[in-house]
């Protein structure tokens, strides 16, 4: 931690500044500039408190934190990436994830043929909304646990693991009890009562990014979950909000090594939300694939036009195997990449 | 709803889009451009769904919204400003009202204190936070039932309302029974399990914008709480986030008079929020009376710089005290803004 | 300068760093945290370059600047408010300034009406647009230097100063022989070109913050033209892009007490441009008197419905007259605040 | 165009709306919605003025362009991709275009040392700066003629194409002689004295996409220069201001594919400018070749740690090799997406 003192402050008001970092347990570095006062505090634990009431003093200029806020999801704590076990593979591991499938689940026919798209054309979860975060309380809220049963029931049958959204701490136990991982949407990246009931979910989370959420941020919120118990957690870029309006969002698709470089949690890329728009889905998938993202997950419907909801940012089935056969060969280069023996 | 047809859209196609309007129960008027086909689709009822489904068909280039999505909260659904009873006094009535205490609950001895001191200078409700949202899980999360108690205790002790925050749908219930006013914070704006489970709170609640709530999505929010039963809704603005780290957040102080043209709910500004520092909040709270906010929202602490939370942003109580002196020539013009009788 | 190694650096790489430092002259202070070092370099003269090269090494993880990158401009160097004299008055001094007309010259009645409708109310200084930066190559460009004439011609006629906007540095010159204040649109914040040729114009210069310019940005650029020669900057707020659309920009109000507290230049807001609609002019007028802005700048126009740019957020004269009596008491109370002698 | 009237309007008000649209030479469809009335008005030309107007009418409650302000840059105007022919190659054609170089022309032998590098790894086109556009005025300028100078002999002593900035109408001429592609910065985006010079510059330009300008926006700034006669203009997507600050901009991928639907120029990537950070070059780089640019811009420099600008954003000769040598495979794809015959 860092504090600036204010130009020309006396020899007082600098002492108080030091009587206050070492009433919260840290030690002193003094360092006389030709303009002001640098003091660099130095210990361990969480340095937050110190550095708010430091910011309330008159005197100080500025307070700098050196440290980063999180600890457990960091690099620093741990090198390897964590590969997180689910069905048969690992999202973090030596196989690119696709995870796919509509938007809301609407009845078990269409749910049930999206399946069979998704595992046809090589995707290892089905993903489809049963609790629906809408913007209107007048549009479809999801069918809740009947849409949890009938996603489990596709996901048995083709032998996909299943995500679903999970949008308060009091559904946290039942939607457990359905999925293979929670997703938690970007509007509750911040719900602290939702993920601090995550901790203790016994279930993978996948950790969306919320539209003006930082980098920092979604780290922090992954700390909620870790620290609460749940190691489990992967990251989900999606899009943030900018004055850009011709897309839904604005995909920050450099979030993806830049997050991977700060911790060693597996990151995910959503083209489908990041864009709002079918035609631009492959071709971010393409990138999110060559930049090293560990998954992706899509929106796909048997027929979009007539999709409950996010109908605009689906491919219909064709489309899906179209784009998963042109991932093909930078999925190889991906795993070069990697480092994975490829052909073996 | 107006749909614009792809340049060189065949007969075909736009006959598909006009099929697809009278699907939806809407009536056509097929506009013919010099350069392509506009149709306008007229009817009653929510347009999301067949909006939704339009902007999925290849054909369309765009598919634009005439009416906004949201109707109880509207101006033009209710011309007369909505009053919210509180103790004895109304928010959005001819009252200037100042909220004002510490970020979080600390001790009864610092809630008493503080109560006292917005109390002494003409406050009419307290502040407190029993329930913290805190980006880090290892900051101070709050006193939970016993700080409830506490603010209660204090608001009772002076006369004063209070107001707290409720963080999850399953603690509606609880806050409730010892709050005047249900705060929901900026991270939870679109927390929609919660807004609804407001709805049914049977107190009046203040939703606080979103740090990238759009205006509009900040009244869809209230549409929520209003839709499920309950009409007592303020809106209060506290900043938002943009490319500027000077201040904590940037007040979108011009938001008061256009939520005040678009609906008749009250409008509260957080100066402390939406500055993140002490020396900005008296000037930026003048300016919010000036521009015809209903209520201001501010913090202040005894210790500042002890304050477990939100220091920097908070006013001692001298501080207060002044603040609340200069505001009082403002307040006078903004009662003659209202039309209200002066010195009555 | 703070530099933050990565963890784990070797003995050697802390040296490299160190001996970095040293080369760019300035004296080092190690630092041994628990968990990195950290590293002090304190000196004289500009950083950037050491910082630069500083960030360009692997084993550095951040390098902090401690001192504003800016001098001339800061409160620091100077205490006292810069006080600009133009005519009969001064910007930043005991009177409250507006500055009226219409966004571009369009005949000689127009701004001749202008002109007096404007000195009517009591405004100080007469705008209008000569050169017109506009979007579109299609739109009106301007009158060029035919409207510099004919709004010198009316200036002189009623008693105004005028300001006009100069968009490249050759016309710089030809402004300057027109004009008592040059405008530098947001569009231009950052035209260095233009910057340095203004440290020459021997006029008062008037510098909008950019769509997207940070404060520190803002007075960067005021820095550019005091380096080169003029000291005569006022800085204007004029609302910043952010996603939020319903306002054409998002007025930083708060940018203007923030300012004052970084430099002793004068501030102007300019209500106009920071809504981009008339009925939230007036109400943003009050707030940015009621904030301690040292000016407003202010679309009028005889017929706003018929004004050849920016017409849905121009006054019509007796709106105009409206909002400058609304603002009398608030002037009052500015001039209060000032310890400006009221009344005499 | 479609006007939406406010709820309630007489039938007089309609009839002075319907008025002005006729004035303006267009034709009127009125549509009598369940709600309110919607005006429809039909012809050719720019709608701004007139759309201008309607806005400024109190009874219009708002007015919403159909078709796009821009016409020349339109994929509708012209369907097969601009190819611009620099040196042997074309930028928008069968080829990937690597450009590269350092940020600031500093000596000849840097430069001339650069531009082997370049030529070595197989680029096409060496950047350097001559004229610096500098948010500071005590950092370096640039060399200016002589730096042209430099840059043009190392050009031609290794056959690559150069591509330098300009910054100010004035110097067009000059930098025109010495530079086969003129470079226009992010801040200049609507320097519209600039964008005229442009158009008879006689060179190539590349135009970069502005810290907050959205996509409309830059074309438009491209259709200045096209209006004004210069056909040859590539885009350039170098990263946008938004509120995350752990990258020096955020670069909007998607901007590349949404560009190829919107028009028919080229767009180029710069991963540089986007990421700030030199780790993250190489993988932005790969998938902007993914998503389909047509060609990338890239910082590098014989000692980064010793660049007198943008080291940190620069690679060594040996990192630009290294992910040079990683493209190729990325490239093949990429022309066979493109339909190129590969290894022809």
């Amino acid at each position: 931690m860092i504090i600036s003192m204010k130009l020309h402050s006396s020899k007082q008001e600098i002492d108080q500044v030091c009587q206050r970092i070492l009433d919260y347990g840290y030690k002193i570095h003094q360092i006389q500039g030709e303009e002001r006062v640098v003091i660099a505090a130095v210990g361990v634990g969480d340095v937050t408190p110190c550095l708010d009431s430091l910011e309330s003093m008159p005197q100080v200029d500025k307070a700098v934190r050196i440290s980063a806020p999180y600890k457990f999801v960091s690099k620093e704590f741990r090198k390897e990436k964590t590969r997180i076990a689910v069905g048969g593979f690992e999202v973090g591991g030596d196989e690119f994830i696709v995870m796919a499938g509509p938007c809301s689940v609407e009845s078990e026919k269409q749910i049930m043929d999206s399946a069979e798209a998704v595992a046809g054309a090589g995707g290892q979860v089905l993903r489809g909304g049963a609790f629906k975060p809408r913007t209107s309380p007048y549009d479809f809220q999801g069918l809740e646990e009947e849409g949890l049963k009938l996603l489990r029931k596709a996901g048995d049958a083709t032998g996909l693991a299943v995500i679903t959204e999970v949008m308060s701490d009091s559904d946290v136990g039942l939607v457990a009890q359905y999925a293979d991982i929670l997703q938690i949407g970007a509007r509750n990246m911040q719900n602290f009562a939702l993920l601090k009931a995550l901790g203790r979910a016994g279930r993978p989370v996948m950790l969306k990014r919320g539209l003006s959420g930082t980098i920092k941020e979604l780290l922090m919120s992954a700390e909620y979950v870790v620290a609460h118990g749940n190691n489990d957690v992967m990251l989900c870029e999606r899009g943030i909000r900018t004055f850009e309006t011709v897309t839904r969002n604005t995909c920050d698709i450099v979030a993806v090594p830049v997050l991977q470089e700060m911790t060693h949690l597996p990151v995910v890329l959503d083209p489908s939300h990041a864009t709002g728009k079918r035609s631009l889905i492959a071709p971010l998938a393409r990138a999110g694939v060559a930049i090293g993202a560990d998954s992706i997950i899509v929106e796909t419907h048997p027929c979009p036009e007539k999709a409950w909801s996010d109908g605009a940012q689906s491919l219909d089935f064709a489309q899906f195997r179209k784009m998963m056969a042109e991932l093909k060969p930078y999925i190889e280069l991906w795993k070069e990449h990697r480092g994975v023996a490829v052909g073996v």
